[in-house]
């Protein structure tokens, strides 16, 4: 069930930083334990903590990929008392991660129907690190997965409706005003946003001339379909390839202009020149 | 034709940056078109937009490569009328990218024999979003073509001599004076130029004293073969290992002490005190 | 003996930077060389010359990964005299880099059996550069290797006993108080320092207060055995993951804080408060 033509898929995504020793602890990790796997790096780029980040890219980036089985592991409660949880869906693709709020998005939308707590030391390394569960804890138990162990063999089964959810940041939408929180900044410097396309369209009309208001700076912008619409150097609000609302400037940098980092909130409102 | 050994090989280049969710949503479309393709990430660290270096990192990297579908994606003009191609070159390589320049250079070298616009959107993911035809276009035709989809069902023929060419910036060359733009810089702050090994000679000999100059500050150095050459600490002026000349400092970082980033350029002079 | 199931494993690891073009040039000539064997990433983000931080990080991640050619480049001293080797070690892994204390650890550990110097240019690409010998001198042993090519016929012998070693920074530990030199740090600010679980024992019981001074900046924490032991914004000083010695803070960035960077040291003293 787990293989896709010739080998079984395992996706990882983290906040360990791109090609940082902790990857490659997980890789090699997930190399001995399943040989021939395919390994899928989704992104290693959440920012270090970002549980609410972190889930809204495992949501998007999970289906396009092979069904397998898929780790994430961004978890700042590393070492508490979180659950750890392998998660089984209705598409036959197995979640494993950390309960923090990570899993859930995910898992909601591809119908969770069984789920274990991972409290079976067999299918661990044999000493487990308080600060480390990705490489002793969820590596492991990744390879047990796509080498063929069965789920309940993991642990205590436990409701696979119960997962912790967490609320994402909602943005408030006017007539003429929209302010919404930052979800993530890319390299481009494009700013993704925690709103909506009904959201936007609330807010404005497609060619509606804005201006863009963080804490430190202001960017006039128009409300367009894409980049090619808006002159070089010119400020734009679009849906971004992922369906969200974001800001950006076409061969330039919105978020190093706006002087904004993950975390910050952004009002957009209707230019006055407009009225 | 594609297969080297047990598997057929897809390499990727982009500018998306390193290990981000960009490079994750292309990797995992491949894995899901072409199970079991050996994919190679030849680099995803072009500098935002530079078409140019992308082009001169992708002729150098492919050739070192299996042969397979290569796929190339520094696309500022995304979402405008810039043409998506796939280039079937004469060793059995494909190229696939957009028509801005990125692929000239590459398909020049190891002659394109044929070349299709991508217009057949059978082949491509069912929803094109206008910001990220990376993962909508590009990558599902990449996986196709690694899957045995003849050239010509992607879309209309094109002639393989039009494709879009950028003119490199030129050095000017003379006795004791050699300037010259910035190509790239790597992690070490080693500067390469757009300069040739013939462009150098002509400047200076091999063991020259010599000054560079950036706008901002002034390095001493030598016309060296190596690092091994000069003493720690020491600026040297170099082929280096793609054979275009480089400034550096042995055990250092040219860059920073230059104080450039990509797109300034350089003078390099001989030195007063050795005449 | 190289094959861990159906493929045979070569792992990198560089101080290249992740996903930049020397990464990707090593990966091309490994896929080139060896087609269908699984590559794994350990790192590429050893600091830029580090070989005493990247010989750490090697002896630590090589054991995770199934057993294989294990290729490792850090390598300041590229065109210089230092010796290219590949050794073969007791578990049946073969080890390929620089001799210039980045293999010794790890050799050390596996209990090198034979060894030889990489002088023999057939397995070479046919031009090498004088700055580039991981593309054209390690990947290209590394891959015949992989591919069943005896390390006889890479070299000559030479003693396996007689690898360059490097001294590790020395931690001063007296009770209250314990000085250490910063060995690497990591994405989220952890710092972790050359020193040992005894050592920390030495100096402070679990639970203690102390304070830890950089030179430019003072950080109040608890001896602790992990993050969870302490409330968010609270220094700790624990064991990591390794095994080492390390500072942090708890949802925070102690390397931030302390304004430290790779090559200081730090002083942890017992807080007077405590007596």
């Amino acid at each position: 069930m787990l293989r896709n033509g010739p080998v079984p898929t395992i996706t990882l995504l983290t906040d360990y930083g791109p090609g940082t020793e902790h990857v490659g602890a997980l890789h090699a990790v997930l190399a001995a334990g399943c040989p021939g796997a395919d390994r899928i790096d989704l992104t290693h780029d959440v920012p270090p903590g970002d549980v609410a980040f972190g889930a809204l890219v495992l949501a998007r980036l999970v289906p396009l990929a092979p069904a397998g089985v898929h780790l994430a592991v961004v978890d700042p409660g590393v070492g508490t008392s979180r659950r750890a949880l392998a998660v089984r869906c209705a598409d036959g693709r197995f979640i494993v991660g950390p309960d923090n709020g990570l899993l859930a998005p995910l898992c909601d939308a591809l119908n969770a129907r069984e789920a274990v707590a991972l409290t079976n030391p067999e299918y661990h390394r044999p000493r487990v690190a308080a600060t480390f569960h990705g490489r002793d804890v969820f590596a492991p138990v990744a390879a047990h997965l796509a080498s063929g162990v069965p789920l309940g063999a993991l642990g205590d089964a436990v409701d696979p409706a119960g997962l912790t959810r967490r609320r994402l940041p909602a943005a408030a939408s006017d007539p003429g005003r929209l302010a919404a929180s930052v979800a993530g900044i890319d390299r481009f410097g494009n700013v993704q946003l925690f709103a909506t396309p009904s959201e936007l369209n609330r807010a404005f009309p497609e060619g509606a001339a804005v201006t863009i208001a963080s804490e430190s700076a202001r960017l006039a912008a128009t409300v367009a379909r894409t980049f090619g619409d808006v002159a070089s150097a010119q400020g734009l609000v679009h849906l971004d390839a992922d369906g969200h609302v974001a800001v950006a400037i076409r061969d330039g940098n919105a978020a190093r202009i706006l002087g904004i980092v993950g975390g910050d909130s952004l009002v957009i409102h209707a230019s006055a020149r407009i009225g």
